[in-house]
């Protein structure tokens, strides 16, 4: 591979002018930097990124640990991540940690030894404490840890009253929540504070139920849905706490022969692709995903230029009306 | 952030035997290890990726490129690669191309820019020519490009026979497929052939639809679906050629007051969640997305230790059978 060297070498000027020329600083004549120019193009010189990093002591990459890059959210997160972190010229060094705690670590560990620009953290069991000393900015979007530089997420509480209140307004007397993971503290939990809050005010049924880590790990909720319709026959609406979980809620209702709108009606969580590709189509929660995207590079970017960043950021939620209301 | 000398000198070593401790190389008394192991705990001090692949010239970061990191299909063969990546201490760096032939170009001179062990393309347009000088191992997966290290696609054509042959065996006698994009060719397109080989081979009435690129980027079928149905209404049999198109089929299909699998029977391509989310589920092709991740990741491993590697890999699929049929 052709180095800076070999370009000055056979341009007829100093390494210092072909760094000029590559790094568009100081003066340089128009017809030396064509020539250096037309050299880099024949030699198909690269510059090397790495030894540029290695100068300013980080790199341009941002370093992303998600659970489940399959899982729906996590998939439109990372797409949008990706989006925002090209358009502030960032790359996305992508972690896939199977909620296996010492996967994580292990992947942090890396990110600092790559000498990452920051660090965003989609996963629940990461302690971020121990890399506050090492200065790298690190978002958290969707969980909690108040070690980290910033948290991210949408406004779950909100989301669960607005899920609430439509089921309310659709005519339902008897509601039942498919909530979040027994034991595990995770911002998505106020969607189920904020939905029975709704509820009590109204006078109407409300039962919520929590699934245990096995199933949210397998992203398989047939037999978990299946017990809940099972025990509660007398619903009449339906919250699921993610898009995922509602797709496997008409599965199981279309088996048991209940029909959803008819008979029950289902509002999911997230806004993601599948709550459009279901029969019927999922009304649901819209989580502002690419929003997050973007204020999560930006506070990279800010944090990296010494700029004061939030220490939380919650975004608002909407109802997005579909068939299954 | 302390660096490997400041651990030297706090240790009252060498900075070559704490480079020895770091590396595993050379002897090290089993009390100068321990002391030097302690201060790097004492000190938080992470060894610098950057500085030892400047070394060698290259990192451990393989680059992908994909078209659409939420599109079902490449978000669970983002999720294998990064798992068969992990596997072999590879990290990846993600790219989404959204099909822009600029992005693309871009993108790969980055790869190139931050010397990466490897790439993985899984986009249309990019021309692997430029970088075949490079000596980077360059794996396409599912597309074509004579000029790369190597292919890995599934038995497109093989995959097309099965949806024929499963359909005709459910006592379909008037069959339709939803094939690729008009004007582009890539390994896909071979699930026509297969499929209208068998029609023919059957005397079953079989016709072929193609959709145009604006569609297969906005991944909404819905518009070319229904056209389809309402200009081949005797149609009682659908290969759909991925099972993003299948289960808007499936929406399409109730829309219009079609039952699945009753009046027309439906075959999807590539196995990914989706197929096992929407109801009914979606009988499929399952494309071996796994094993070709763990290949793409074995053969550049291999390619970088210098050992030959198959210009081209076809791997077997097969039918699942699930409610759609």
């Amino acid at each position: 591979m052709a180095t800076l060297k070999d370009v000055a070498e056979k341009s007829g000027v100093t390494a210092t002018t072909v760094s000029r020329v590559i790094n568009n600083k100081g003066y340089i004549s128009e017809e030396t930097r064509k020539k250096v120019r037309a050299v880099m193009e024949e030699m198909n010189y690269q510059p090397n990124e790495l030894a540029r990093s290695l100068s300013k002591q980080y790199t341009n990459t941002i370093g992303v640990i998600v659970p489940h890059i399959s899982h729906p959210f996590f998939a439109k997160l990372i797409n949008d991540l990706e989006a925002a972190a090209a358009e502030k010229k960032y790359k996305i060094l992508l972690c896939n940690s199977n909620e296996q705690p010492e996967k994580e670590t292990e992947y942090l560990d890396m990110f600092v030894s790559n000498r990452v620009a920051g660090i965003i953290l989609c996963s629940k069991y990461v302690k971020a404490e121990k890399f506050r000393s090492l200065h790298i900015p690190i978002i958290n979007i969707e969980r909690e840890d108040h070690m980290a530089a910033m948290t991210i997420q949408g406004d779950n509480y909100n989301g669960g009253r607005m899920a609430a209140k439509h089921l309310i307004e659709c005519g339902c007397k008897n509601l039942l929540h498919f909530g979040g993971v027994i034991g595990k503290h995770m911002p998505a939990d106020q969607r189920a504070y904020g939905f029975t809050e709704v509820c009590k005010q109204a006078g109407v049924k409300c039962t919520v139920l929590q699934s245990d880590e096995s199933v949210y790990d397998s992203m398989n909720y047939h037999a978990y849905i299946k017990s809940g319709l099972e025990k509660n026959k007398e619903v009449d609406g339906i919250f699921a706490s993610s898009d995922l979980i509602a797709a496997q809620v008409i599965q199981i209702c279309t088996a048991m022969g209940v029909r959803i709108p008819e008979q029950v009606k289902l509002v999911g969580f997230d806004d993601v692709m599948i709550a459009e590709l279901t029969t019927p189509t999922i009304t649901t929660i819209h989580l502002p995903i690419k929003e997050m995207s973007v204020m999560s590079i930006e506070c990279i970017d800010k944090r990296l230029r010494g700029e004061m960043i939030p220490s939380n950021i919650s975004l608002p939620v909407k109802l997005i009306k579909r068939e299954s209301t």
